[in-house]
This record gives structure tokens, sequence and C-alpha cells, in this order.
């Protein structure tokens, strides 16, 4: 693996799964891959569960970790190009990413949409911008639009549960919330699930249709009970509307996921990427139950993030074995 | 030891002295401990000698350490049970907590009180609620009402000067201070010396009386002078008040203290936690002077945590040692 | 090497770069020095480069470090000797520096001038308290006055890249800047360039003049055309009035460097320490040729200071053999 930005970035979903669970069995073997690498971590937004799981995972492989709250630590960056900087930008992405790649061997970013701006948001501009001129591997902390380490770690705990033969029946089903959020780890669950070929569903009121993007393959309704009917695993997340780009077009209270409404599952695990308003997006008694795998979700993290940064550390060493060896032969 | 918030999680105080003794001797001596564990640190509150010192202290063992602001760094933790999480508190401590315990091995946490209501703050709802939550050893790096940490260095730092064999006359005065600040360190102060049965006076003006829980057992005088006379350590520390809680009843100048008022005393050691109102709680020339134990008090912050962490680490590997026993027992 | 505040702090320049440029090819071969030692790095001011160069250079010397926000991880800090501290500066820089030279082995300290007061900043008061207090060595991350890292890095990538018997015509040249920012690394690369005994020419408007004391020995013009005649290396950068203390007297945008004007220059090399306003201070194309070193500079900031902290850790090392030595011959 190069970058790990999408799930498109992985090769072979399965053999990233069973990857992620040897080291959660065994997560200090590979410490030699990690040695005197240093994991440059980048917030330009709060963070606890991405923060403190990445850290650990590169630890766990030996590597040294460098944390920066850019607009805290550092500054506010200017990410057009050929901008005059007169404002209260004091640094181009441009400058601020290569100086980063020279620091750092591997580079995880945070960054969220601003929801006012689909195109912009969608384009993913400073992700695109910082692999572009930091040159080492990035891994997506949560992008614009996508949060894929969450989505891994979903994914491990799926497989961690699910022992049988035929696959699960998968709902996605939209929850409400106080504020507009991204649609990302709605984007992105889907792009994992359909990539490991689950059946997914996706329940969501009239308004909050996602981008077909990321959901072409999967079951669309409008209609929660019919989406429920027979579920193993019911994923529950608010997000604002993409089409009326960012906003909250009505509030729907009564999409909140109850005990009630779990009745028709197939005794279903719940999932929740956390952080989660209680007793808003589902209640206390859900996420508090013994089918809530919100903690084994939350655990998984470090796992997804250690299998992930395994395989860039180990298509590194490849890369620097056969210069290494190119160069013995040119000098032979 | 299992917790780490009070002199009574602690078994046998004076074999936790010699251990931080030996350790600041020899502080490297015990790596394997720590090996592959992480320490969590986090702070509800801003912090200077806890953050570095119990960083240290892990460091020397070995460890790796996450530190959190969890209100700059995350977010703003909800914090009853049963909340309708619509406000502007965005995650139940039940899930940070359950969370950061599958991330550490052990945690540190700080967490001040707000001086409004004495009820909720003597509950120590944060702690009690992270360790029922959180799963794994809790290390107090100071509660609401108690300073453990603190009151361990403060000991290491007399048993290093006293070398006569009656035990000294120790002194906790009342000092004057510009804003309201918790019982904590007095609290705490007081049942570590009472726990190692030293002789134990606390003076503080009428109405600045402390909780009878930590007290019970020092003498208890609003006479300054009297309490002096014939000390061999004064401690110096402001607290508002606990019966009138959180109230500055009245600002009590002439209890600065002074050259002229050690005088009287065994040509007294003088402490204080640091940080301190110079020339407000005691004149510089006090905490300049050799007979100032305050700056190695801080420096032994280190090793009251390191021998904390030791022992944490022994108790948890004699219980894995047992889990794995006892799997090979019933393997074979 | 005791502390490293100033060029004047190095006794060999030519051996330190050397050693800098063996490190940079082997970064990882004096691990054994750092070894259980820890570096403190204390920020009064944001930092991005500095702050991950030096964590960077500390840990590829096996180093621990602890980093602190002073200003946000905990508190304001009062630097008046006898001070009555009944505002809101919660401790004093005494008790402060003297708590964090018991938790370090090397302290960097990070601290810009006020541009208010020019008497204040250039006496550096910050740093010479915090060395009297603190006990243990002390890197300059940038002072009021002089950002030494900084300018060793710069000489750095001029060493790399000057490949001729003869010596580089240098050249400074003041740049247009919104801000007013401190002369620090006009001072300090001045120094810098003239100790290795290079052919310096500073060029600015008039009323930008910088103090004597560091600039004693170069060329001096206000003609930034006849500067740049002939120029091996072209440093950009702006700073405010020394003589107006900290003022923009002036705005001067007809100063800003671009393609046209390195024409009569001996295909010179362009410098920044960055961040850089790009189009201000110097336009895109000539940040983004082929002939800027600007993030070669930013690269060399790890070496720089890892040269420092290796001769650093080299010099006590000798003084505890020293000790240990004696203390043997004491004891046989």
């Amino acid at each position: 693996m190069k970058h790990f930005t999408t799930v498109h970035d992985v090769k072979n979903i399965d053999s990233l799964i069973d990857d992620a669970l040897l080291l959660k069995n065994n997560p200090f073997t590979h410490q030699h891959l990690g040695k005197n690498k240093t994991l440059g971590l980048i917030f330009l937004n709060p963070s606890l569960r991405t923060r403190m799981s990445a850290q650990k995972a590169a630890m766990n492989l030996g590597m040294n970790v460098i944390s920066m709250n850019v607009d805290k630590d550092g500054w506010a960056l200017e990410y057009e190009d050929g901008a005059i900087m007169n404002g209260n930008k004091i640094e181009h992405i441009k400058d601020a990413a290569a100086v980063m790649g020279t620091y750092c061997d591997i580079i995880g970013i945070r960054c969220f949409p601003n929801l006012q701006n689909k195109a912009e948001d969608y384009s993913e501009k400073v992700f695109i911008k910082f692999m572009k001129y930091c040159k080492v591997p990035i891994i997506s902390l949560e992008s614009a639009t996508l949060h894929p380490l969450q989505s891994f770690a979903d994914l491990i705990s799926i497989k961690e549960t699910w022992k049988q033969k035929i696959k699960p029946k998968i709902v996605l089903t939209w929850a409400p919330h106080i504020k507009a959020l991204p649609q990302a780890v709605a984007n992105s669950f889907s792009e994992w699930m359909l990539k490991a070929d689950y059946d997914l569903t996706i329940a969501h009121p009239n308004g909050y249709e996602l981008s077909e993007d990321y959901t072409g393959g999967a079951k669309i309704t409008n209609n929660q009970k019919e989406a429920m009917l027979g579920a193993d695993y019911v994923y529950v997340k608010n997000w604002s509307c993409y089409n009326e780009y960012g906003k909250i077009t009505a509030e729907h209270n009564d999409w909140v996921l109850t005990k009630e409404k779990m009745k028709i599952t197939n005794d279903a695990k719940i999932m929740h990427c956390l952080p989660v308003r209680r007793n808003i997006e589902l209640s206390d008694e859900l996420i508090d139950c013994s089918n809530s795998l919100i903690i084994k979700q939350a655990e998984n993290r470090v796992y997804a993030a250690q299998a992930v940064l395994k395989s860039i550390l180990e298509k590194e060493n490849i890369i620097t074995q056969k210069i290494n060896h190119e160069e013995k032969l040119a000098n032979s």
C-alpha cells in the first residue's frame, strides 16, 4: 500500500483484515518494521479516538510519533495556488507539506469538510495537495468525504462477530442529531461494505440521499422499518444532506433507534462510530446492551491503523531494499 | 496496588517510600516492566509539574505515553447518566472512558473541582465514573478533593531530610491567595501525614476548617504562632472554605509566612506544592533560602509517580502470569 | 558545548557542520548517547518546523521528548524578581525553570520578542533567567534576538551546495511583509555567515538597519540591485525596524524578490527560513524553481539540532564520566 485514503487503496481487503486480527493477538511482533521511522499526525480538527488509536498503533510497531495540532501548535494554512498571501494565512500548504514530508516517513492527516461548498469539500483539496507536496505516504485520519480507518475497524468488528457461512445483512440507518455532520462515515462505511461484498441496505429520510459514487450497489429506502427486517448488523449514524449540501432539512426525531425497533431484526448487533449523542441518535439501553459492538469498534481502530501502517512500512521496506540492491549492482 | 487515588490505596506506605528512593538512585532499572505498556494522561485542567513528572516517570519505566487535553484536543464530556445529549457535550464519559481503557494499560486523570457544589465535588463523580467505565488502573493526577502524588512526593522529601529517630513536628499552615483554591492539597497532605503517623498541626484562620474526614487525628488551631513553635517542617498552602464552600470569607493577609515567623521553629524546613504566589503566600526570602524543600518536592514528583506506576505494573504482571498459568493448566 | 543560544557558543563551526552532515547520512548511529535522556521543549510561541525537527533530532539520538506549550498546557509566567504576585501570572520563572531542570537533561525554549521594548527584548531576559534557574543545558528554539538552529541549518545548506574553492558571495536582502516581524533570523544569519568567514552583503531599505552587534563586518547597502550583482546565494527575509523599534516605517513593495531581479546574480541559490508569504516576500516562481534551497534548509533543521544535541550530550557524558572516576578514586 502506498497511501490509505479510501478502500480503493486496498489491494486485498480479506488479507488486510486477517493481518489486523493477527496484530490484535500479537501487537508487538513487528517492531523491527517501525524502528527509527516517524509517523506525523497532523490534526486540522479535534480528535480523541483517532489521535489515541493511531499513536498506539504506531508505538505497537516501534515507530516514533510526532503530533501537530496545526491550527493551535502551528498556524493557519493557505491552500490556493498563486495566492498573494497578504491575509491571515501565514504558510502555504505547498511549503508546510513539503517540510513535514522531510521530517516524517508516513503522515496521517485529519481534515473535516466545511459543509458550505460541496464541490470544494468533495474535491478533497487538502488531501490532494498534501499528497502532491509531501511526497511520503499519507493516511487519512478522516477527510472531508471519507473515514477509511473507521470503516476498516467496523469491518474487522463484523468479521470478529459473524460466524456463519452466508454473508450478513447490514443496515446503515440515518439517525437524528442536533448539528450538521459530514457524510464521511456513511460514505466510507458504504464503500467498505460493498467492497467486502456484503448485503447493504441504507435507510434514511427523504432528502438525506448520499452520493451514488459511494452507495452504488446498496439497497436504498426511506422506510426504516422495512430496512431493519431481518438485519444482522445495524449501523446508526447521522449525516447532513448531500443534495441541499450541509443542511438539516428536517429533524426526523422519529428516526432515533430504540429497543422496540430492534425486535424485527435477526437479534442484530448495534454499531456506531462514536462520539454518540445518547438518547438523540439511539437510546442508552441499546448502546449499553450486550449486542452493542460500539466499544469493540473503537478498540479495533488500533488494529486497523496498525495493519495499514504495517502494510505501508513493508512496501517502503521493499522499495528501500530494491534501491539498495540496485546501488550494490551499480557499484559492483 | 490496583488504583491510586488516595493514601488508602497504599498497602504499605513505608515500603512504597523505600521503593521511590531506590528508583531515585536507579531510575532505569525496571524498563522491562513498562515495555509495550501505555500510560494515558488525561487532562481536564492545566498542568505543568504533573504533566512533565508523570511522563518522565513512565518513560523511566520504559512505558509509552499518550497525553490528551480532553477539552482542547478532544471535546467536552457529559457526566450525567440518562442525559438526553442535545446540548454542547458531545460525548458521554461512559463511552470516552471505556474507549480510553481499550487504548491504555494505566490512565492518569486530572480533574479539578468547580468549587460551586460541595456535594458534587466531594462525590468525586468524574473519578468514580472513569474507574467504573474504563476498567484499567486509574492514577489521580489531582482530583476534586485529593492530590495523592503530591502528598507522596512531600512525604518522600521529608523522609530524605529527617535523620532523627523521633518523628518530626509537621505544621500545615494556611496562606493568603488572590483566588479561591481547592482543598485537595491540604486534605491530601493531612491524610498522608496522619497515615505516616507524624505529629501534624494544622493552623488556619477561623472559617477555613477542612473536612474532618481528612484531618481527624491532627491538632487544629487558629493560632499560627502557637502552631509554628518548635516545628520541624512548615507546609504553606492556601485553600478556600470547606464549610462556606469555595468562598474566600476573609483575606487574612497577616497569615503570609515570613522569615520573622520562622524564628520560633526548630530551624524548620519550608514546603510548598507549587505553583506559589511569591510574596502573597510566602516571601521570596523563604522560598529561596537553604531551608526550602520546594524544588526537591517537585523533583520527587517523578519518583512518587514512578513508584506508583511500578507497583501497579507489578500487580498487573502477577495477574497476567496467573492467568497464563491457569490457561496452561487448563490446556494441559 | 554547554548551552546553544548563539554562534558564539560554538567552538569549532567547521567540525559542527561536518558532524551535521555525517548525521544526515547516518542519523541513528548515536542512540546510546540519548538513551534515558530527556529533552524538554518549552514553547512560549507557536512552532511547526522547530517543534517537529527538534523532536525528530532528539528521537534520532534515542532521547525521550517532553513538549510543553507553556501558555496553553501550563500557565502564564512571571519574570520580574521580587514581584508581589497578585495578578494573572500564576508561577514565577524562577520556580518553573528550576522544576523543569529537574525533569529534563536538556531544555529547548522558544520565546519571541514583544517588539514593544527594545531594551527588554535585546536583554533576552527570558533566556537569561531560564539558564540561571534551570541549571541544565539550554538550546534556543528562537529567542527575542536570535534563531541559531535556523542559521546553522542555513549554513549546512550552503556547505552542501557550494563546491568551489573560493568562498561564495552571500546576500541577505530585506523583503516586504504585512506584519512587523522580529530581527532574530536576520541577526542570526549575519553572525553565522560572518563567523564562517563568508562574504556577506546585507541590502535593506533606508530605516531598516540591523544592530551592528550582529552585522559588523558585512557590507551594507540600501541598493538591492547593487547587492545582487554576482551573488551566489540570496537569502530573502523581512524584519521590522531596529532603530524605530518594531515599526514598519514604510512598506517598500518594490523590494519583493522576482525572477527579473535574479538575472544579474551568478545563477544564485534562493534561501528563506519559512514560513514565507508567497508573492509578498518573493514570487511563486522563485520559491518553486530548481535554484530554491528552501525545503532543503527546513530539512537540515533536523541535522542542525541533532549535531547540537549530540555535542551537548557528549560534553555531559564526559562530565559524568569524570565525576564517576573521581568518586571511584575517592572511594578506593
